[in-house]
C-alpha cells in the first residue's frame, strides 16, 4: 500500500464544521496553533491503547471510539479541566473504510457532544493502536491534584464502583447476567464509560484532592495517599454499588470488581470538614451521586479497612482472589 | 508480564531536574497543567513514528531518540515556534532496560538542548511504536503558515537537499560511498537530521509561507501550492545539495533525491520582493545556508521545472527512476 493512499484515512477526519474561537489554525499545516484565554491554564494528558491490551481485539469501532476517548476525558475531568481541544494518532494494520467512518463518525459525536475540536493527528500504518492528548481549560489556581488531601478529610466517590469489570467478564463469559436489562447495564459500564467531566468542574475549589478510578479503586487511592503522604481507613459496608451488580454476583465478587476492578472512570475525591455541607449540597443540586467511602488518616496508619465496624484485612491475591480475613 | 511491572519504563523518563516555570504541574498527576505566557500562542503538533515504517528496525536507541525528536520538531520549525514542552506515548513489545536507558538519554539530552520539558506521556506493551505531541510558542500574530505565498514571491530552501536519502541508501547498502567523510556526513543526515528552529523564529515576520521538507521538495511545495493557490517555478541547477552528494552520485541520482528524498527536514519558504533584502542579510548574520530555487507563479500555472534556462518535464516513475525530458 502507498503512503499516499493510507494517508486517505485523514479525510474521515478533517470533515469537523464548527471551529472553535481559540483555535487560529487546524488540521492542516504543520501544527496547529491555539490561543489561551485569560485567567485560563492548560491542562494536557497523553493516553495510548493498544488493541489486545487495553480493550478486546474484537469490540465494534463504535465502542472503542467511546470508551478510549471516556478514558483520556477521564483525565481532564480528574483535574478539574473542561475539554476543549483533542489530538489524535491512529495506527491501523490495513485500511477498512467501514470501520474508519463508523469510528470517526462516533469520535466527532463526542467531541461535538463536550464542545471539542480535533486540531491535529497522524495516521500511520502499522499494528492497531490509538494516542489522545487531550486539553482542557482550568482557572489559574483551581486544579485538582492528587497532593492535597489532608489528615481527616472525608473520601468520596462519584456513581457506583465495580460495573465494568462485572461487564468485562459478561463479554468474556466469565460472569451469567439473566437480566437482560441489567446484562446491557452492566456491558454498557465497561464499553460505553462517561468521563465525569461535570463533576470534576463542581469539585474545583472545594475537593482537596482528586483523581479518577481507572486501574480500580485501590491501585488509584494509592496515588492521592503517595502524592498527599497520607493514609486512609476505608469502610467495605459504603462502597457504592449498581443493583445489576449485587443482584448478579457474590459478596465476594462484587467487593472485589468494586476495591479492585478498573475501567470505572468515576472520581474518588477528599474533601475537608469545613466544605463537607458545601460539597453535598453543591453534588445534589447537579443531580451527582456520590457517597463518602472512608477518612483520610495520617501516613503511618497506612490504608486500614473496614467491615461492620471492625477491623478486617484484605488480600488481593494476584488480584483473582478477595479475602477478608479477620484480625 | 504484570503491567506494574511494565510501568517501571516510566522511571526512565521521570527524572528531568529542571522544571520550566511554566509548567505548574509535570508528570505524575492525571494530567500536566501548564500555563500560557501573555502574547503568546501554542503551536501543537503530533507525530507516530513506527518500527520498520518510519525508522530501520535495526538502528540504534540513540539513533531513534535523534531522529524522531528532529522530525517532530521540524513541524514547530516550519510554524516558527519556540519548542516549550513535549509528551511522550512510547510503546514497547519487552522490557530492555538497556535500550530504554539509551533512548531516554538522547531523548533528555536533546530535550536540554532545546530547553523543553517532558510534561507526561504513557508507557504501554505492545508492537514498537512512539507518539510526541510537542508544544512551542510562537508571537501571537507571527506564526508561518502554508497558505500566504503571493505570485511573485520567491521560494527558497535551507541547507541542501538529497543527502537524508542517500544516507539511506549507504545504509540499505544501495550506494556505495568509499570516502568515509562523506559516507559518515551523509548517513547522519539521515539518522541525525537537525530541525530548523532558529531558522524558523527567523523567518517570522519575513516569510510569507513555510513549510519543512519531511517527504520531499516537490511533495512539500505542493502543499504550500494548494494552500496558497498558486503554481511555481523551479529551477532545477539551483537545487542546494552537499558535495557529499554530488561527488558520489550521478546527475540523475541526486537530482531525484533532492526533488524527492524525503527526511531532510530543511526548510522551504517563500518571500516576497519587498522582504528578499531583508531576508537574505538577517540569515547571513545568523551563518544560516539558504538557496534561492524559484518563483511561485499564478495558479494556472501548476509546477513547472526549468534546466539551463529552458523548460523540461520531469518524471517520477514510481519514485524511482528521474527522467527530464525537453519539450
Amino acid at each position: 500500500m502507498l503512503y499516499s493512499e493510507f494517508n486517505l484515512i485523514w479525510d474521515y477526519f478533517d470533515r469537523q464544521k464548527k471551529n472553535r474561537r481559540d483555535v487560529n489554525i487546524g488540521i492542516g499545516d504543520d501544527c496547529a496553533v491555539v490561543v489561551i484565554p485569560d485567567k485560563q491554564q492548560l491542562a494536557i494528558s497523553t493516553d495510548t491503547f493498544v488493541s489486545g491490551i487495553h480493550f478486546l481485539p474484537n469490540i465494534s469501532p463504535d465502542d472503542i471510539a467511546y470508551k478510549t476517548l471516556a478514558s483520556s476525558l477521564s483525565d481532564l475531568a480528574a483535574m478539574g479541566a473542561d475539554p476543549v481541544w483533542i489530538s489524535l494518532a491512529i495506527t491501523l494494520p490495513f485500511i477498512d473504510f467501514n470501520w474508519i467512518e463508523n469510528f470517526s463518525n462516533i469520535f466527532f459525536k463526542q467531541l461535538n457532544y463536550y464542545g471539542m475540536q480535533l486540531i491535529g493527528g497522524d495516521t500511520t500504518r502499522g499494528p492497531m493502536s490509538i494516542t489522545y492528548t487531550v486539553y482542557g481549560y482550568i482557572p489559574i489556581g483551581m486544579e485538582l491534584s492528587r497532593s492535597g488531601a489532608q489528615n481527616g478529610d472525608f473520601i468520596y466517590i462519584t456513581g457506583t464502583l465495580g460495573d465494568s469489570a462485572a461487564g468485562l467478564a459478561i463479554l468474556k463469559n466469565e460472569l451469567k447476567v439473566e437480566n437482560t436489562f441489567y446484562k446491557k447495564y452492566l456491558i454498557n459500564r465497561y464499553l460505553r464509560p462517561k468521563a465525569r467531566i461535570l463533576e470534576g468542574k463542581i469539585l474545583r475549589n472545594i475537593a482537596s484532592s482528586a483523581i479518577d478510578i481507572s486501574d480500580g479503586l485501590v491501585s488509584d487511592i494509592k496515588h492521592i495517599l503517595n502524592a498527599s503522604c497520607c493514609g486512609a481507613c476505608i469502610d467495605i459496608n459504603n462502597l457504592p454499588q449498581s443493583e445489576a451488580l449485587k443482584q448478579n454476583t457474590t459478596f465476594e465478587q462484587n467487593r472485589l470488581w468494586s476495591l479492585s476492578g478498573g475501567d470505572d472512570y468515576e472520581l474518588c475525591f477528599t474533601i475537608s470538614k469545613v466544605n463537607k455541607d458545601l460539597l453535598e449540597t453543591t453534588l445534589k443540586r447537579f443531580s451527582v451521586d456520590f457517597t463518602c467511602i472512608g477518612t483520610i488518616k495520617s501516613q503511618s496508619n497506612g490504608i486500614r479497612y473496614y467491615y461492620n465496624n471492625e477491623e478486617v484485612d484484605i488480600t488481593f491475591n494476584g488480584f483473582e482472589h478477595f479475602i477478608i480475613n479477620k484480625n
